[in-house]
């Protein structure tokens, strides 16, 4: 017997079949979007796009099944009866705008030139005033459950975005029946059934203990906006694990499975992953690295964590506590500086070497010892998710010389982003929510040992590696197989079919030395540029770190 | 009738034949320095010269004069007889130890595998234990000196650097008869005089009023450096414009001049260059712009001015105080960022477009309104000359986001360069000596119409342009003339031989109010990082200054 996990990234998707009885992942098959990350230009058109809008086109979700679940049953040879359930994972907040039917308002003539009726990818960063003003308006009327998400709303969430497209395009908000998850809208499309998974309601929609914040809250955003659930959502939640409903022959035609073939309830790619690398129980850091990171762990205790971005009863696994935190761009950070900031001497030498220029640029940064390029960066090319909830923060390269070359700015940034995971984690501490160790799931840290070592060190934790090169798609396979009654929960499934490295990366004390020290800078400058707080005087401190490190 | 000026660079010597009466440069030879600037490994030497170290090769200055001097007779076919006099300018403070008779320790082989036996050049920043310990000893005596160098000694200078080989290599120091500036060093090879110039005596060794600081200050800097002004300099100095002797035979047969022809006393490249741009009265401030910019400027009164390198009397124009301030890295921050931080699509453009990479920067960073980068950068890359005095500071790049580009980058750090400027001129004028307006030489100014815009935008101030592509070479020409009784003084040289553009840029009101904000965001980090005081949170400005200059 087989699932198959879909998991919808940011620039494609990914399915995998995998034997429900050991997790054997059987065949993999990846679509990218066609129209990939819309931030310049709508398709077809020569309007720029104002700053920190990204979009997605719905239609290209509908090609990855259409050209992914056929791959893996080819690929397989397997059977499609066979296959007993189907699951997906996806982006969030990432949200559209749609008839009562389902239909997209950006597939329509009457709708497409309006930005607003496209999909709102997670990292649309364009509602920050929206989510000032949900944010002030909470605070000034002690909403209870603005606790619950680190004490900030972030500009990615749902409510940020819905009520964006109300101010600016009230327009295409009246014209929509609904506003939804992209996760649950392409689960509606493989069943005919609308559902709200609870993960995304949780985590994204602000609904705690199954309640949203209340008419009056919402009112007092806009009066407009008074009644944004019950006319554009729904008040019931689908449980985890749960099934959503069967493929209609249509959705069957599509993927080359029956009928009525088990559809599990959507979830978020990050939160997916957790059974996937075995971390079913409170204390184990599941970090899913890519272009961001998102970082999701179970608590048995509700506790108001500073920055987070939410804890949701039932939010991962029903029966704990789900937090989740986050970095709002890692590899995105790499990948920029890649592409914008490395000279041609650099590229020809990988080029010569038969690498990628990453793993060049990795190569030579590992010849350092920590602390010797006297560089800090604040990881914040992309805006800081936790702890700061801040979209408008912006990144920082402090400490360069004459001397300077790029595979020591490649090791600071890649040093930010664990100073960033660092200060996430001594967040949680400081509130009473253990971190014990880390599990690193994502390309980044399979492809990258350098990264692995700094973020040990950083840390001071130990660091496991998920056993799987596509966890979310995994996780959501075994999802699926809890959703078609192959195990009766998570945590049994997640004992079959989730997977670790034997591989278990410790830190090194005397780089942890070096680190603590590094460390307290970027403290200093994350609280100065990110808090309004402290004041400091740090490049000669640098300069002689960076002398004790080159042994002078 | 004619003279030769020679400029001594960072990194190539230059000889221009001038005509006395116009100033008309009939000839010029470069050449480059074979050696250059010897940063990582002594020549045919394997062991790596620790950081901040620069030095360079005797021999290569007498190479120009062998190679240039003939060469611009050549070129213009004048008659050797007709050249009265040759003068020459040097970077400062370059020195050397040498033996009496001035032989440099470097070239002997009981010396020259030892790293304090060559030239410190101008940018060796290792002193700067060395220029710490000057400073406080200085303040701690109530050394009275002290306030004409603007409260801090660099660790460029001529007593940081000599006490530094007294301190790493005794050695050395005990070998050497003399220490001497590479400048005066070289008017001792083409005369057989040795002579002290009061231009880098004034501003390089602390000689006020004809003295060096006493004896006592030098014991409590170190027991063994007492009697260095009196065991390895000498006490009488020469004026500027006068002659300092005539060309020894052997000097003679380098050049192609008659044996006897007039040689002027040695001086410093850029203040030099003030009669070259005729700037002969107090308020012009001279901005030599290369890879480090120094501002030169004259005034009426002695009044101390916070992080300026010096005030000397007749330091620049014998009659006048000389004011000279400087920043530590320009055009070497620009070619750091081309060399090292711009991916192959730019290169590629540039050499399809048949421009310079950095011509074709400046075109794409021409397109953008000022402050649409979002970007603010500390131009420290070198460290910072004027206002701070601190060789430890270093580079910041702040407001980086994924969609910053190179050409962001470029002109953020040619903003920052501008901004550094303006730092010194309200220094200046904070404590009463006034900045009327600003004139430029060298090749970046010349080159790059974007700088020169960005620098009147950002000062407020007309900014003109030097007459002559050679102003410093022209310069020691002017003062050439003089030395050979061409001229009675250097202001009527002057007025004949020098030369200015007729363009006058001057600032854009509308620039300048978007500058003024971004220069209150630099003084905020300036003040932050270089002085220990205040505290901002200027990210969400800075993208409030973009969105506005993108016009939404």
């Amino acid at each position: 017997m087989y699932t198959i996990g879909i998991d919808f990234g940011t620039l494609s998707g990914r399915a995998v079949l995998v034997d429900v009885r050991d997790g054997r992942e059987i065949a993999t098959a990846i679509h990218e979007y066609a129209n990939g990350v819309i931030d310049s230009t709508l398709p077809g058109k020569r309007e720029p796009l104002p700053p920190e809008w990204a979009l997605q086109d719905p239609l290209d979700y509908i090609e990855v099944f259409k050209h992914t679940v056929p791959e893996v049953l080819r690929l397989s040879g397997v059977d499609p009866k066979e296959v007993v359930g189907v699951g997906i994972d996806f982006t969030a907040c990432t949200m559209l705008p749609v008839k009562a039917d389902g239909t997209p308002l950006c597939v329509l003539d009457e709708w497409k030139a309006n930005p607003h009726a496209w999909i709102k990818l997670w990292k649309h960063h364009a509602s920050q005033p929206q989510a000032d003003l949900i944010n002030a308006v909470a605070r000034q009327r002690g909403e209870a459950w603005l606790d619950y998400y680190g004490g900030k709303i972030s500009s990615e969430w749902f409510f940020s975005k819905s009520l964006q497209i109300l101010q600016e395009a009230p327009e295409v908000y009246h014209a929509a029946d609904r506003l939804i998850e992209a996760a649950d809208w392409v689960v509606w499309q493989l069943t005919g059934v609308e559902t709200r998974n609870m993960c995304t309601a949780g985590y994204k929609a602000m609904v705690q203990g199954g309640e949203f914040p209340s008419r009056e809250y919402f009112a007092a955003l806009d009066p407009d906006f008074a009644d944004v659930v019950d006319d554009k959502m729904c008040r019931t939640f689908a449980q985890l694990g749960d099934k959503a409903g069967g493929l209609t022959p249509q959705a069957a035609a599509w993927t080359g499975l029956p009928p009525g073939t088990t559809v599990a309830v959507a979830n978020v790619d990050a939160h997916v992953t957790a059974p996937a690398v075995k971390a079913v129980e409170p204390g184990i850091m599941v970090m899913i690295m890519g272009t961001s990171t998102c970082d999701v762990m179970l608590g048995e205790r509700i506790n108001v964590v500073e920055g987070m971005c939410g804890v949701v009863p039932d939010g991962i696994i029903p029966g704990f506590y789900g937090y989740e935190a986050g970095q709002s761009g890692v590899g995105d950070i790499f990948n920029w500086f890649v592409e914008n900031a490395v000279p041609p001497v650099y590229h020809e030498a990988a080029q010569q070497a038969g690498v990628s220029l990453h793993e060049y640029l990795e190569r030579e940064a590992a010849q350092q010892a920590p602390g010797e390029h006297g560089l800090i960066a604040l990881d914040w090319w992309n805006g800081n998710r936790s702890t700061l909830v801040d979209a408008n923060v912006s990144g920082l390269l402090l400490g360069a010389t004459l001397a300077t070359r790029a595979p020591d700015i490649y090791r600071a940034l890649i040093e930010s982003t664990a100073y960033g995971t660092r200060e996430i984690i001594e967040s949680f501490e400081k509130r009473g929510v253990p971190v014990r160790e880390l599990v690193a799931a994502g390309g980044l840290p399979e492809k990258n040992a350098l990264l692995r070592q700094i973020y040990a060190d950083v840390t001071g934790r130990p660091l496991k590696l998920s056993g799987s090169s596509q966890a979310p798609a995994l996780g959501s396979a075994i999802y699926a197989a809890v959703a078609a009654g192959v195990y009766p929960n998570i945590q049994e499934a997640s004992e079959h079919m989730g997977k670790l490295k034997d591989e278990v990366v410790m830190p090194i004390p005397e780089n942890q030395a070096v680190y603590d020290a590094l460390y307290a800078e970027y403290k200093t400058l994350y609280d100065y540029f990110g808090r309004r707080e402290g004041q400091n005087h740090m490049m000669k401190r640098l300069k002689q770190i960076r002398n004790k490190a080159m042994g002078q």
